[in-house]
């Protein structure tokens, strides 16, 4: 039944050597791996305007110097990165480059980091596009967290699936949405140029604007780089291309490089030509789309993809934290069950908690994830300056041919970086100090994780330990509550090892009961030792581990091995369990785990 | 950790043989198995006047000759449940009876009505009064849910806690509440009789009213009626009294009906001739209290003890349902947990399933439980009815001395509860139809549950079936993971019992892999023969499973018995379990579930 629903869901299951065939190419890598890093082409600009509000419409003019200044830092960080594939062909990205060149905490400060920001990236970018939708169809709007689980779910399956499987599906809407702006950009422009826009609807640039500020400046600057959040994710999902990997990788990562800077600059120029002043009901993309188009069907076309894009940007998230999650395994820093590969050769385990995650923040913040952006974008820009810094030192040690201008180049990333990151928290701590406590105690955690992964290792490697006690002989105890098939079935199987002792035990809670049992038992197995114990408070797990016990420390003396064996009947029908006392798994997992007992359990399976 | 909780909660565990300590007298008895029925008082003549009003203020006076019905059918109840506990001392109440009377069928009818019915009290009788008190402070209104669980929460460790602790604490406001009251009864009949209250509030008895007719009558019976629920808890909980338990239990539900026949007439009384209507926002006992005394300290003690009653009234509810869950256990008709008596001596089974099912439906019906309360009532009448008719047909069959009037009394009852039970169908059917889907789905499952039971004692039987097989040899296979002291301690484990073989078995991913484990195997343990499988799809279980059918198969030929034995390493902490991974839990619960195979746990505690 699990297993065909299963199967329903998510394919037949891969063989290990179909791995090569799960590898994409450059086109639909960049549809699943830019939607993030597009996407916030439909908020980043508007959250330059917004800033610049504050001061004046007159001031709207320094959006574009602005912009052009999230250009440079975009620049830079593509360049850097495009630097770091070919440095770290296995991907890894800002955890791998800060680990290798920092040192192992700001490595895990820049891993912890980004696996927290792509279950931000999930739960805020479902949130927004699912606030896209229902704010076209009001009357979806109570039921906004249910939609944005149902879509959660929608891309944990669809990535379960498979990489390629997930890249089919998603390059459509992806393609449309960079069409469409294209469009709106292209038709834009010509009527800028052909004089259909008054001129008098934007301030030329360089008016002087009373009141403004650097402090000003640089938050509209920060608030307009929470554009380039994204970027990093192809870095770490360079295992997913297809050979050559990392030269894929590093086409991709311009292309994509390429798409953001035209589409990001495009609707700055807009914004600023038709004089568009953001309005906390209409986003600044669908007024410049109505402006251009009016009401028609291009309009709704733009914003039909917008809306799509917004929720597939949480894609970019189930491409990378299952890598990253790998890369922090591998180095034991997080359970190994983030290393398994699934039926369909996707690392399931991270792509199922990346899906829990999010749903639990989803459902947290009751869909209204608005206030975790700040927090998001600088869960990115940590990692930014990070990893860059890490290159810088890496050029400065290495020093290979031609290191200048690679230095310059990460050099001028990571200052930028660590500006921005300075500004978020200079400007908006209230919403970012949360970061500062939980950064340390996920770093802890995976100090705790790596430590206890080493101790385990120790313990088991078979050089490091005393000579071993030999086994000397056996004596086995088993709990009987009834003379039935059960038991005669168990004793009979105990009686075939021949161990040096057979001791039957049964746990009554009546004088009279334990007398009547003792004297039938007497008749019915008059070869094996039975033990009567009275239990005064209802319990059976107390007066038998107490006995156990007895026996076990009188058999550790000679050097026997106490084995438990359990009768235990099991029910044809999954669901008879629950009519059924689960003694004997008590009994189990407690000896198994305070005492040094070996547990057998002998099944007797019903027919009926 | 939690045997310390438990202990803060519920208190130190006692012996069987206290008890006796655990009976409860006459006083308490009252106050923890009445507060159901005496709360009723509350809201049972108001929802006779809103039946009226539906016809006209000039109809309240019908509310005196309706009381009197409804007095006289608690008259017939009283009595006729009286002679049930004498004839059926052990407690029981409808579900025994039916059961004796009119056969199996009948009693599961009555036994399941009324199992529903005391989820359906706590969850209606918390909801009740959470929202009495968050209608004085209308800033918790919106925790209504939360207020309502803590509710059921705090009710379900007193009852835990034990059933004399719980009537300690609960003796005094229902005390509290019955005092109220008669001091706002015998105030109000003093200003009445002496004349303080105007004469013209009230249309006199007999004033001929247009569009009164026999159906609204009946209705307005029937609503009345709602205010008996509860009545048939005494006779459910004989066991809880002190010897001699029948004669107490019986003292106690006269004490019970008189009190309700002294409120409920003497609230009806006073709304009658104050010529209270029901309004929405007030109840008529708060307008009756405000009426009186005006809004003093008086008013506020008897709206504070009425919130509190309402509460309590859930006590019932966790007095009656284990006791009847035990009954319904003993006959096999529910699982067997539910005799088993916790550390308290209660039944903490069933105390524990009904705080959870109201807990849930609190949840479902977001504590907004009005409408379930003609659904609960016609619960109620269902058994009522069943149980009178069993005690009809008891009398005509055995025909004891002087017992015409005892059938005459058991006739009136049955009749006038089969009436009313009629009178719900017939005027609420919208709200009660769901009775009839999920009565005959709860009888279903009662006896599919025996017929388990049943099968299961079959089965088990020492007589009943073929001659053992007896066991010839023995084959142990080892599950080894690599080559480390948890495989050495499980080897050397198996050895020691000298079986005719032992198979060490290891599923490896690679070719390359395979190959090399085998060379050192060969090195490590020369003398136990290695198995190497390949996993295509990355599965331990599947080719595991496949090659441990397989050594059963041949084994069952030679009538040999094959074990698995799993080495396990034990964390030295619990929270260490989720580093590790669980496939031995899977491969154990497969083999015993599927397989015939026994399977021995060898554990390997680490030290740190």
């Amino acid at each position: 039944m699990f297993t065909n629903i299963k199967r329903l869901l998510i394919g037949r299951p891969l063989k290990s050597a179909e791995l090569g065939e799960q590898k994409i190419n450059k086109t639909k890598a960049l549809a699943i791996l830019s939607s993030d890093a597009l996407s916030s082409v439909a908020y980043g600009p508007e959250q330059i305007l917004i800033v610049l509000i504050t001061v004046g419409a007159a001031a709207f003019w320094y959006s574009i110097p602005i912009a052009a200044g999230v250009l440079f830092l975009l620049t830079a960080l593509i360049m850097s990165y495009r630097q770091i594939i070919y440095a770290y062909p296995h991907g890894g990205g800002a955890y791998v480059v800060s680990k290798t060149n920092l040192g192992v905490n700001p490595g895990l400060v820049a891993g912890g980091s980004l696996l927290v920001d792509y279950i931000l990236t999930v739960a805020v970018s479902v949130s927004a596009g699912t606030d896209a939708i229902t704010s076209a169809f009001p009357t979806l709007h109570d039921y906004n967290v249910e939609i944005a689980i149902v879509f959660v779910i929608f891309l944990t399956v669809l990535n379960l699936r498979g990489v390629t499987e997930s890249a089919s599906v998603l390059a459509y809407p992806v393609y449309l949405f960079v069409l469409a702006l294209f469009i709106l950009i292209g038709v834009g422009i010509f009527n800028i140029l052909t004089g259909d826009v008054p001129q008098d609807l934007h301030a030329p640039i360089g008016t002087p604007v009373a009141g403004i500020s650097l402090f000003i400046l640089l938050r509209a600057f920060a608030s307009g780089s929470s554009a380039l959040t994204g970027v990093e994710a192809i870095s770490n999902a360079i295992p997913n291309f297809k050979d050559p990997a990392p030269v894929n990788a590093a086409r991709t990562l311009m292309m994509m490089g390429a798409l953001l800077a035209i589409l990001f600059s495009g609707i700055v120029t807009l914004a600023y030509f038709y004089g568009i002043v953001p309005k906390a009901e209409v986003t600044v993309v669908s007024q410049i789309a109505e402006e251009t188009f009016g009401r028609n069907f291009m309009y709704f076309f733009i914003q039909g993809t917008t809306a799509l894009i917004l929720i597939l940007a949480a894609n970019t998230g189930y491409s990378a934290f299952p890598l990253l999650a790998v890369n922090l395994a591998k180095d034991k820093f997080i359970p190994r069950m983030f290393l398994v590969r699934g039926d369909r050769l996707g690392y399931s385990n991270g792509i199922i908690i990346l899906g829990l995650a999010s749903i639990f923040l989803i459902v947290a913040f009751h869909a209204e994830t608005e206030h975790l952006i700040p927090l998001y974008a600088v869960g990115v820009f940590v990692p930014f300056t990070l990893s860059q810094t890490g290159m810088m030192l890496k050029w400065l040690r290495e020093k290979p041919e031609g290191w200048v201008p690679k230095f310059i180049i990460n050099t001028t990333g990571a200052l930028i970086s660590f500006i921005v990151t300075m500004m978020f928290f200079l400007t908006k701590f209230s919403q970012v100090w949360s970061i500062l406590v939980f950064l340390p105690i996920i770093v802890l955690i995976f100090h705790r994780i790596k430590k206890h992964y080493e101790a385990v290792g120790d313990q088991l490697r078979l050089t490091t330990c005393e000579p071993a006690l030999e086994i000397k002989g056996n004596v086995m105890i088993v709990p009987v509550a009834g003379m039935t098939h059960v038991v005669d079935n168990t004793l009979r199987y105990a009686k075939s090892l021949n161990p040096d002792q057979i001791i039957a035990v049964n746990v009554s809670f009546g004088r009279e009961d334990q007398k009547k049992f003792e004297e039938k038992w007497e008749q019915w197995q008059p070869d094996i030792r039975l033990v009567t114990l009275h239990s005064y408070y209802r319990s059976i797990l107390g007066p038998l581990t107490k006995f156990v016990d007895t026996v076990a420390n009188k058999a550790k003396e000679n050097d026997y091995q106490v084995t438990v064996v359990i009768p235990q009947f099991i029910p044809k029908k999954g669901w008879h369990n629950i009519l059924h006392n689960q003694s004997s798994l008590l009994i189990r997992s407690y000896l198994l785990y305070k005492r040094d007992i070996v547990i057998a359990t002998v099944p007797f399976h019903l027919k009926k």
